[in-house]
């Protein structure tokens, strides 16, 4: 068993709306430290193989394929095996 | 400077419903493999504050606050010294 944890986000080029109207609210509630704030997707995948290339691979593709838009979006994960 | 990157997601005893519609999605592409899928939301914040114990304090206010619900969900996150 091995435990996917993937991060989507946008391409630090493509505009981030979300983010910006939570940076926005923290600074109307004082939080003026913060410099930006960008928002993404997070998905935790426990996928049925034990080897790690192979996990690899096939989280590529799910990644590639149906989790990420590669037009606007950038993603990277680390695998984790688990103990079934 | 300072960057956090935060992970927010539902407490495992809470269904996510948005988790089991992409993991039905790929069972009905072929991925068989996969036995679990849940999802989350990302954040990456970049803190103007140098000492690591002060934006710990305040990235950690800001999730309990502001980013997670902590009836329903739990956060975590790593910070990391920028050079700026």
């Amino acid at each position: 068993m091995i435990k996917a944890r993937i991060i989507v986000r946008l391409k630090d080029t493509i505009l981030d709306p979300q983010g910006k109207t939570i940076h926005h609210a923290l600074k109307t509630l004082g939080y003026n430290e913060v410099e930006s704030l960008r928002t993404g997707k997070f998905f935790e995948v426990s996928l049925n193989i034990d080897e790690e290339e192979k996990a690899k691979e096939v989280i590529d593709e799910i990644c590639r394929k149906i989790l990420a838009n590669p037009v606007t979006e950038e993603y990277n994960f680390t695998l984790e095996k688990i103990k079934s």
